[in-house]
């Protein structure tokens, strides 16, 4: 019988945990053997220490182990995105129907928004009827008969993880590479997947401000998906605005159903796109990116993926025609005239909070007609009067702090920039 | 209103904290406001970033406050000595009656043994009818009428300290200076003192394994207590073997006696003297060094420290005549002859612990009439057969386990060594 607090202590010391110790933690904590209170001191110690790769492979499995997995339908490839969270993030939406119509399945089981950054959840609940709440058998079902879903994650799927996460919450150890990364696997490899690629975030508008830190984060996914035989890539995108033009709930519901017509803003499409060729090629579904790519541009330009995304919304309730309005719009005009230097996510964000777009804390509701339609980009030239961003707002919303937060979100300057990369492939 | 986690965070980061935060976490902990989850979190970041001078003394302070401070009785100094803890160390028992001689007033807190190491409190037990649940207005009664008390600390005094103590033990938070400091000068300063001295020992006989350790937290006590307007100061003390011949509980009682007439073993007596000449010293009852330990010399050889120990037993319902016997004795004798080279503390320690004479849980019963009698000296001529240590068993003894580990606690070799320097003044 192993002894948690000399476990703590080995971690304390910055020593590499066997794989009992990990799983010995991990298996009590799920069953309430172990308290809260050796667990987030086990927490800061990782935080600090860190963890080598087998150690944070064997944490992923030891969560993973926890709870169920979903069981494979047929023998088709099984692939999902995962992405670590951006203002504007309505690829999901997207990519889902899209590598559906490219005969592999995509049982994506998705998240809500908490903090300024959105979630999938959240936006698919802008259309009446979704459900979000389907257990295993009915993902099971809609695999079988409409090829992809998006979902949450019932209590069944990792629930270590989901006791754990919401400890590091209220002790200061959310930000660990380590638990991070077993986080986000172990709950993507409950689904039994494939191939797995990971579209993390940099900038101002996402979880992670730095792209160092974003190509640690890489750099940890990718080696431990694949020492975990997962087929596992991943690329960094920049978020120093928001990807497509529309932030919030309904507004980018509308944005990604114009995508998978073949319209929709260029970066959405493109990063869409490159994830979902990537995904293809990784699992030997395609022999080139380039092919990759190509065929999945004619499933999106053919409206195959907006009537599959119309089947997966049909399957899970949903009733596109009864989509709420957009709420009132407000433009907010530029102050001076010159080049678009930068745009602040955080305050962005925070201007969907006030809106009522966004949370607070776990729980509270949301109003899916507020958001924010971008009208310039970073880089652009700007004259004085010129409208910036279109302000959705709802019976609710506290308008004036979402204006006065966006009044101080863009910076006009004199310096002509150059062009924002989207994305990059991760390698080290 | 400070948020927890944020304080968890700027500590996590390296940060040091302001006396807010620091007070906000304390009192809140001390009131059940903030869990156990966040503290062993915040413990765990203190561990592994530390903490400044300030910060401690701040913390310090704050686990003062969250209980009582002993109301001072007339204008006499009030002293005190905290031991870090050791085989053998009875020095308590010895120095309160031999200071309350010298005009001070020793309100002397202690406590119990847990791990390897005695505590004061069972030692006194083993004298049949001695409290040591001394309420304040008792502490206070006896102070005006003996001079000296040793009892235990009720819930009123630093309460923080117990709930942290409880805490960091079961969540590998212990060995942290900055805690271990808080915890020794919080309990020590709510007695009000005007003059304190630290023991702070090492080797294998002690907490402490080496004087590195001992002497960064000799440094981090004696700067806090005198940061915090308490005169403080500190000897570190090799515990390179135990402190006397006697390791257990009634037998410790039997050599302090001994030792409060005049007698007892050479060791106890000089570091009892010493520790107590420096504290009068420090505050001013003697002009130098030599004529305090003079004068403390008088006072053990004329019997009055003695008598003086009779009347705090007798006023705290002790009955001396009433001592149990010591145990059935059983002589370990040497299996090789030459010098003895060293003696493992740790397995000391642990074959009192089988005898009964220490505990391996909390609130464990002790059997005082069982220990050691060590018959030699690090440094001794050793002959094959010679008696090393004599052992007293009692009825429930694991007397087997006992001697096994006593006979691998004694190395003897060819080497002659330079004798132990018992004890240093602390100074930077």
């Amino acid at each position: 019988m192993l002894n948690p607090v000399l476990v703590i202590e080995r971690k304390r010391d910055g020593h590499a945990l066997t794989s009992d110790e990990i799983r010995f933690l991990i298996s009590g904590y799920a069953k309430g053997e172990i308290p809260d209170y050796q667990m987030s001191a086990w927490a800061m110690a990782v935080y600090l220490q860190g963890m080598n790769a087998e150690e944070i492979a064997v944490l992923t499995s030891a969560m993973i182990a926890t709870g169920d997995r979903l069981n494979p339908v047929g023998d088709k490839p099984r692939v999902d995105k995962h992405s670590t969270g951006g203002l504007g993030d309505k690829v999901s939406l997207i990519l889902a129907p899209l590598l559906a119509c490219a005969d592999v399945h995509v049982p994506m089981i998705s998240g809500r928004g908490l903090g300024i950054t959105g979630g999938t959840l959240d936006k698919l609940e802008a259309i009446p009827g979704y459900r979000t709440n389907l257990d295993e058998a009915a993902i099971e079902q809609q695999l079988r008969e409409v090829g992809c879903v998006i979902t949450g994650a019932s209590d069944r799927i990792v629930p270590a993880d989901k006791k754990l996460y919401a400890l590091r919450d209220v002790t200061a150890t959310v930000p660990s590479v380590a638990l991070i990364t077993a986080s986000i696997l172990s709950k993507k490899m409950a689904e039994s997947l494939t191939g797995l690629i990971l579209d993390v975030k940099f900038g101002s508008g996402a979880f992670m401000q730095t792209e160092t830190e974003a190509r640690i984060l890489a750099e940890s996914l990718v080696s431990t998906g694949n020492l975990l035989g997962l087929p596992t890539s991943a690329l960094l995108s920049d978020m120093t605005q928001p990807l497509g033009k529309m932030v919030g709930n309904a507004n980018e519901v509308v944005e990604s159903r114009e995508t998978l017509k073949g319209g929709g803003p260029a970066d959405v499409r493109i990063l869409t796109l490159e994830l979902s060729a990537r995904l293809l090629v990784d699992i030997r579904a395609s022999l080139d990116i380039d092919s990759a790519r190509q065929s999945l541009e004619q499933i999106l330009d053919s409206g195959r993926a907006f009537e599959q995304f119309e089947r997966m919304v049909t399957a899970q309730g949903g009733r596109l025609d009864a989509m709420p309005k957009l709420g009132k719009s407000h433009d907010l005009t530029a102050k001076a005239s010159g080049f678009l230097q930068s745009i602040d996510g955080q305050r962005l964000g925070h201007a969907v909070i006030a809106l009522g777009g966004g949370r607070k804390f776990v729980g509270q509701a949301i109003d899916p007609s507020v958001g924010l339609e971008m009208l310039v980009r970073v880089g652009d030239k700007i004259q004085t009067g010129q409208p910036l961003v279109r302000v959705f707002s709802g019976e609710k919303s506290d308008r004036a702090s979402a204006m006065r937060l966006l009044d101080d979100a863009f910076t006009v300057g004199d310096t002509a920039l150059p062009p924002v990369l989207l994305f990059q492939p991760w390698s080290k």
